[in-house]
């Protein structure tokens, strides 16, 4: 009592913590409004009852304990026996294997007013708890409480790009949430309520340092700080992996080399994993950046990434620890085309890696690009298993001041037609393992979490980490029914604002592609600040890190040519998958300019010259995010006033930012097409110059 | 009160919140637990009562209602009108200046059960408003209400070293809290806490952005997100600066150069202190680190330190505003001595500056050591207004995983006496202005708070903040006192936990420069690493910033002889200062390898030989810890658990620390003693290859 008589004037008696700051993502677990809804769920509240005493399944029981607390305002018994009395909730091991269960899947069955939850492990138990939980907290009505769901990817894995010094590459939500220099002494709380928002949306695998990786991780003194770390996601059924620095031998092994066929160096590798596991036997794995943009690799020595891949795979193997290699290379060449590099340099090693080997390829060819074709790789690596890596945090997508629901991206790729084996060998079944039957299926998601009190920086963004987490347990759900699930349990149930947030959701991201690279641009972004626009630039270190090197506009017109007659990148895929592609006029337009250079005046199929129609994207996209504004705005009392006020507050940014991406883009490329913008709109009142300075600006140190 | 019941579900019906996480810093307004102390406040309760209707005297008003709200538990009227009803407190702007009170002083009078508060500006009002909270949050007798208090510095400013990115230079609390990606559209509710927070303490002005200063600052982009953020900041009395690229003419407006005497360049200056007033009427004026580290500056052009001020100083002049220019300069000359850099540059302008200038010069004539004899600048500008700078980050005091109360490091140096006006001239007496009658008087710490939840990543360092804030305000405050409050503020009233947690405080800075560098020993860290020790450090980018070139240990002794046969640093002090220093057997001990190369077998006044001395303080500085270990521990069930346990585990990650500083430095040294660890020590158990790799392990990227 007197713990919340303090509680309580805690709230009142300062100007703190009265609104919501979004700490506690969607598990809110505020109590139900309607008491209708809330009865309904009543007749199982008299117990939460578990006979098995791993620590995962007691998470389960307290989640369970702790979420229907909330939800239903009533304290529930935990009862750490079986129960099967009638009135309660009973989470169930099989006693012998279920098959339609696998491995970490659940059933949710009520008979006679209990509610069962079965499943073969500990963490299938979890996964249930999480999903009754969620179910109730939509205010599903009790009919609709079975459901036996099974993930369909094994690992659904966060790759974190954290640096040692608590910097995040691509980060735009504060600092890192891994404090290495308290470890292992000091663990922070807010580790545990990491491990439990993952934990509610299936994701069990966790790589918690960048893949630019520095040699520390494979100290002594490092592996001890994971180790605090691992041991706080433990009960919550989560695996810790780590990016190893390729030349950590020589580095910190202080070989000569870190020559993968070099025994000493073999056995360095060896030594390390058996240490790491002495230390963690829980651990996951490796994940590996190898030469790749100036990282050292196995190429280093005249050695392929297979040697480099299955040296790291067979030290791992006596642990069962796994070897996720990135297919993310690329050779700085002018003439080339950067679209062929990965195929080119994987695709003749299919076959030769060993069985806990993963190639894990980023969704498209290029990098991470508002809109990309997926990469041909998914098409051509039977032998080998195949992991997705998608980019949750938005480096390309406008960082943390833009509203961009990320689903209908990834569903996008997932949904992709590889052919590999005829019609419906889609991007999902390839990396789920289904179509060649991997031994290990990974989806992995560079993360955008941070040390921002939300998490995420944009409140809407939790969205995306939320996605993909339900994606990677069942790729088979639709954007708008994940996104319907998120807005009710983070935002609000009211019916008309979920329509309206749902809506705009749905279409930010098309919204997003509108206003900075329509109709198959890519990669015309600034040098540094990938969140504004650099169409015009020119030179960098390396010829593929410009603009002009992917838009290709001239006199005559706008886009890479990656036919016959260009680069051929298109040959890359199956000829069912180039068909849709290759010929300009029937070619989809949002890939238009992935693969044709197409000239100002060609008509499209929307009646418009191709100049006529570039602007009116960026026109209509940059007048949508206003429209989002408006709406938005109007939500005001629906919804925690902090949590609108914020997110009305970026929306006038990412207004801001449409507006600049507009104007620098139909201004520059006026300069090649010598054409008028297009009634109705109005020409930028800003000249490219100043747009340009403007730039500039952000690009100071 | 539905409002009050869903916080009352959020509260009981989430893992969160349900323990301090520190966001509130000192400003807790729990309520008083003793009833009879509250009832003693009850006779003033009845009213909050203001005539004034500006900003500031209305903050004031709300401040007091909500901490009042908090501690007494009572919900008191606000009232905008005067009132000299009994039963209140009444804020009272004087009618006539009364120059008892200067500008921002105020006083507390209690008179027939009304308090008033009276002040000759708004921001006295506010100071005294948070006086008084003080007071009743200590508890503080109410014969003990009145007082009278006025500022001794004009400026109390906080230096924020941060970056656009929003990383920090030397932060170690997560990122920067300025958003400037979001701003000016979204405003952080944490920017207005962080106001707050500083006008508790007196703090008026703030330096938003490193000193390593981006040119965007000048932009009107930045400069209109800096608005915003200083509107936040102006009902809390606190004005804004930036510091300055002083190459912004020739980044920012494209002139050919920036040298202060070109007509162009003066000229941009003058238009755009033009624009920065335009936008920002309060606009306090610019920080300079003007060649320094790389940075430009005037003598890129042959110009001396005061033609860039003077340039600046003009610019800003019609509006009021004044550049503060950095004295924290030294050339790489492997046979000069860092020691005299600044002195050399500076002590020739004195007298050349405009009236708006201001030099601020570190603490010690290197930088931010654990311990520095004053720099001897403080003697030598009696007509050019000096502002002191300290360093509040623990740059070299451990980062945030050592406990280190720097308020005694802060006094010892106000303390020190410059002699430049005879016995008693005080360092503190030159920055507050009262010695010469400078114009302005400044103190400035680098600020250690970040995006944090705890603000400082170590929970007692929000006592470093809250101690310089106290000092600024008046510097004859002793360490103790100001401890005394913090710790009851922040932690506990618990008469002896406080007890504890104040000698453990107040002995935590020797503890550390005893584990660290004792006897006067400095800038033996790890480079990149300034929380570990490197004393073998031998090359660098520059030889100043090796440890060889600082500790000078051979086989004859150690240390640097800065007297009159070695660098002659000590020639820069007043006669008296140097007499206390320059006898190698009368210089006191913590000065004494600041001064002196002293032979290993040396006899101290301890009774011990020179190396036996260094082996005793590294020890037993380390076993200091331990002790601190076990006190805090005994503190548990004292305050809040989830402080408690994170202090703890910092104080496990000092001891590892203290320990690899003790085997580094005892087992580098003693290569060059040849002497033997002394009885009753233990000799390391590690060897120096050992900790040299440990070392070696955190320098990787």
């Amino acid at each position: 009592m007197t713990r919340l008589f303090f509680l309580f004037t805690f709230l009142i008696g300062s100007f703190y913590a009265s609104a919501d700051d979004g700490y506690r993502l969607w598990l809110k677990y505020d109590l139900l409004k309607n008491a209708n809804v809330r009865a309904q769920y009543q007749p199982f509240t008299l117990y939460i009852a578990h006979a098995a005493t791993d620590p995962v399944t007691s998470t389960a029981a307290k989640e369970l304990q702790t979420g229907l607390q909330g939800l239903l305002g009533k304290s529930i018994r935990l009862q750490s026996t079986a129960s099967t009395a009638p009135g309660g909730i009973s989470l169930e091991l099989t006693t012998t294997p279920q098959p339609n269960l696998g491995t970490e899947g659940y059933s949710i069955t009520t008979q006679n007013t209990r509610v069962k939850i079965s499943a073969n492990t500990p963490s299938g138990l979890l996964y249930g708890a999480f999903a009754l939980l969620r179910k109730i907290q939509t205010a599903t009505p009790l009919s609709k409480i079975p459901e036996t769901s099974v993930p369909r990817v094994q690992l659904r894995m966060l790759n974190h790009w954290d640096n040692t010094n608590g910097s995040i590459e691509r980060g735009y939500a504060g600092a890192s949430l891994w404090k290495w220099y308290e470890l292992p002494e000091t663990v922070d709380p807010r580790y545990r309520d990491y491990a439990r928002a993952n934990a509610s949306i299936g994701i069990n695998a966790v790589v918690l340092n960048n893949v630019n990786a520095s040699a520390r991780f494979m100290s002594r003194e490092y592996l001890l700080k994971v180790k605090a770390i691992a041991d706080v996601f433990k009960p919550y059924g989560i695996k810790v992996y780590l990016s190893v620095n390729f030349a950590a031998p020589r580095i910190l092994g202080k070989l000569k080399n870190s020559d993968p066929l070099e025994p000493a160096v073999r056995q360095w590798w060896v030594d390390k994993a058996s240490e790491i596991y002495g230390i963690m036997p829980d651990f996951g794995g490796f994940l590996v950046k190898a030469n790749s943009e100036g990282e050292p690799g196995p190429q280093d020595f005249g050695r392929t990434h297979a040697d480099g891949a299955n040296m790291l795979a067979e030290a791992l193997a006596p642990f069962k620890g796994i070897v996720i290699w990135r297919a993310f290379v690329y050779k700085a060449d002018p003439k080339g085309d950067r679209f062929k590099a990965a195929y080119e340099e994987f695709k003749s090693l299919d076959g030769t890696f060993l069985p806990n080997v993963v190639v894990q390829v980023k969704n498209g060819p290029i990098d991470f690009q508002p809109r990309e074709p997926f990469s041909p790789l998914f098409g051509a690596m039977p032998k080998t298993p195949l992991a997705m890596e998608f980019q949750i945090t938005q480096e390309y997508l406008g960082f943390s001041t833009n509203l961009v629901y990320l689903a209908p991206l990834f569903k996008e790729c997932l949904d992709s037609d590889t052919y590999v084996k005829g019609a419906g060998s889609t991007v999902a079944k390839v990396i789920d393992g289904s179509l060649h039957q991997y031994p290990i299926s990974v989806m992995a998601g560079v993360a955008n979490t941070g040390s921002d009190r939300n998490w995420c920086g944009h409140l809407m963004s939790q969205s995306n980490w939320y996605a993909f987490g339900r994606l990677a347990w069942d790729h088979q759900l639709s954007s708008s029914a994940i996104a319907d699930e998120w807005i009710k349990m983070t935002l609000t149930q009211d019916a008309g604002a979920v329509k309206t947030i749902l809506a705009m959701m749905e279409r930010s991201r098309e919204v997003y592609v509108d206003f900075t690279t329509p109709l198959g641009l890519h990669h015309i972004m600034g040098q540094g600040i990938h969140f504004g626009p650099e169409p015009w630039l020119e030179r960098s270190a390396r010829p593929d890190w410009t603009s002009i090197y992917y838009h290709r506009a001239d006199s005559i017109g706008l886009g890479f040519d990656r036919g016959i007659n260009g680069s051929n990148a298109l040959g890359l895929y199956h000829p069912e998958a180039i068909k849709q592609w290759s010929q300009v006029d029937a070619c989809p337009l949002p890939y238009l300019l992935w693969f044709h250079h197409v000239p100002w005046g060609k008509k499209l199929n929307t009646g418009r010259s191709l100049w006529d129609e570039l602007c009116t994207r960026y026109y209509t996209g940059s007048t949508a995010v206003g429209t989002m504004q408006r709406e938005w705005a109007g939500l005001k009392g629906k919804m925690d006033a902090e949590i609108h006020a914020d997110v009305l507050g970026r929306l006038g940014a990412q207004q801001r930012e449409a507006l600049w991406w507009r104007d620098a883009c139909v201004l520059y490329f006026q300069q090649y097409s010598k054409m008028p913008i297009p009634a109705p709109f109005t020409p930028p009142s800003r000249t490219l110059e100043e747009i340009k300075e403007l730039v500039r600006i952000y690009q100071f140190r």
